[in-house]
């Protein structure tokens, strides 16, 4: 008998046929004799119905009273997976954030978990019940109910499961797996096996949106093992774990990341501190900086490129205009048709040439590389933007076939 | 300085614009140095699109998960209403049934609520706050969400009212009092400015609509001054209490009751025990029995006629074909277009010829009295249905013009 947490995301109970659709696979893994938690979002639309009826109301609803509201999603969609099971004949009982003892921090929006305290789920499990569980939602030390922000449903899921030491956190969404590559860019992409926490943690921070790179984060604290699955094809999914079997491949896959944009700045006086300035300007203004390239200089003066995210590109302009003459440097300019393209794997460390290789493809695919960044299982190049399929099907190919 | 609980059924609060209405009347009894705690309802088809939900995955839900689904219905409407009035520049904080303390009985769906522990209601209001509590919810000592069934929210409002001893319970609903008729039948009915809690249970359990009679009983246990009124019209409404001024009317109102159907049972002997056996046996299988008639009797055996609510008229008549030989009756039938019609009123005791006065009308208007049953605020005749109408014209001219 195992213990395992299942988590469902909203299209997999976004109506009575898709409720009825998880509530089979609920009760066929509690058949095979598992002891099982289920994980839930609100469906479908409610999330979207709750804001545009807030936005009727206020403009700037407080963050509270938003947390309430959108809370009752996943109360609702609970509550009709409960009966669904109920209606299979398994008994089902459901929960609500506070009822599982999901205890975050104080801050409405986007609290953390603290702690799960595990009591009331393992004293249902003992009575031979199926627990759902409402995601995204805890209660703060208020009292107060919070959501857990995007991604919300995952870090519930993975958070119960570390709490009750469960032996798998099965994430069924609505791709069926993790991929080598982008499946609508690369066809012949390939779901993986297998993957490690660090290379999902990478693929995911690269724009492979499968899982919120903090429930991967807490799965590899706690070392909980996941699986990310459909729950339309039931297939096998893709397991992420610590370590995964040796035989596996160099590379885990490709990526691409179409919400970048870099910024220039020229002439930036070659003295200690003029770069940090520059970058604690941008820190302190909520500016994430990616990949950041320095020429080697000329004439006491060098230039910094650097890339953000793309939605924070006029920001970091108005920044730079405004303090032009505090940084010294002379001239600034901003693109954003740009994509950063890039290998993870693990077994790179080990490898020898595994960037000669991505050049290589890179080059027979006539992809001109703006900027190269590089880390322990990840190699990243900023090409254009109009470049990005091409390359991402270039390097593919040159790794997987 | 008052404390004043309102509470606000779900068509007051069906929309944005009705929301808006609701926020004023609260935000305008805080500005004029009122201590104020909202009690909301489910908007509108709220409940009715949850139980559609439900009814679409099974037609047995567990009751549990229906209270989970159900609640989720005022958790909505208090965070729009606390977003409302927060909009309007005051503060206000939303509470749902276990958040506010209101401690139920274990069963679903028509939990009775124990206690509400008052402490994080006053701590809120002793910072200046607005409290918005959901109503018709509760927690029970398994630390699951129930809800109060019929009338939920009146008696929530009434409850939080007596555990904070709050000088006034305010429950806005969609007519703007009690009137001495229902003023559909009778144009020229007249709002009550005041009625006795006694009157009122009794109008209540007329079928005079207006309060339910779990709160009405509970405000007349701790004594709380109620008042009846709509947040549409803005007029004063009914006030509801203990004592009323001297000067009241003897009658408070004339109620019709089409809820009713009657039972004749012919030639039960005329020995002990027999009426006993036939009524506890209804009793026993939750049917309700209102007026008694019993014959003299001749031949040692008498008739008993009773009257039930219409919805009970075919179980009953099926128990008592079942149970015809151990009964010991002759025969018996069932007659549904009926209508019960009463004159309510304190005064009544003290004042001789109420009853005269009401015959004397009946009389005059031509409408034959099947039965009569007398108490001590109340005298209801049963007539037929078809007379009803023109019945409680003349009584209701006869009492008030």
């Amino acid at each position: 008998m195992a213990l395992i947490v299942q988590k469902f995301g909203g299209t997999s109970v976004a109506n009575t046929e898709r409720i009825f659709n998880v509530a089979d696979i609920v009760t066929r893994t509690a058949a095979a004799g598992n002891q099982v938690v289920v994980v839930v979002s609100a469906q479908g639309d409610t999330t979207d119905d709750f804001i545009e009826k807030a936005a009727e109301i206020t403009d700037k609803p407080p963050a509270r009273e938003m947390d309430v509201l959108l809370s009752a999603g996943e109360q609702i969609s609970m509550a009709l997976l409960a009966m669904a099971i109920e209606k299979l004949g398994y008994h089902a009982t459901s929960l609500t954030g506070w009822q599982a003892g999901i205890e975050t921090s104080l801050e409405y929006g986007a609290a953390r978990i603290h702690r799960v305290k595990p009591e009331r789920i393992r004293s249902l499990l003992d009575r031979h019940r199926i627990v759902v569980v409402a995601g995204f939602q805890g209660v703060n030390s208020h009292q107060s109910i919070t959501t857990l922000g995007r991604g919300g449903s995952d870090t519930t899921a993975v958070a119960i499961a570390a709490a009750l030491g469960a032996d798998l956190c099965q994430i069924y969404t609505d791709v069926d797996g993790v991929y080598t590559a982008d499946p609508r860019v690369v066809p012949n992409a390939r779901k993986l096996e297998e993957i490690t926490f660090d290379e999902m943690l990478e693929l995911a921070s690269l724009g492979a949106q499968v899982l919120h790179n903090r429930s991967v984060e807490m799965a590899k604290k706690y070392n909980i093992d996941l699986e990310v699955l459909s729950s339309l094809t039931r297939n096998p999914g893709t397991k992420v774990k610590e370590v995964v079997s040796v035989e596996k491949m160099i590379i885990s896959g490709v990526a691409c990341d179409k919400d970048t944009a870099r910024i220039a700045v020229m002439g930036i006086p070659d003295k200690p501190g003029h770069a940090f300035r520059l970058f604690s300007l941008l820190a302190n203004n909520g500016i994430n900086v990616d990949i950041i390239l320095q020429s080697i200089g000329h004439d006491d003066v060098r230039d910094i490129s650097f890339t953000i995210k793309r939605g924070q590109l006029d920001a970091a302009m108005q920044i730079l205009e405004e303090n032009k003459d505090r940084l010294h440097f002379t001239s600034f300019s901003g693109k954003s048709d740009l994509a950063k393209v890039s290998v993870v794997g693990a077994g790179m460390t080990s490898t020898p040439g595994v960037a000669a290789k991505l050049f290589d493809a890179l080059a027979s695919a006539q992809v001109n590389i703006r900027m190269i960044s590089t880390s322990e299982i990840k190699i990243s190049v900023l090409i254009d933007e109009s470049d990005a399929t091409r390359a991402v099907r270039a390097v593919h190919d040159k790794f997987f076939n």
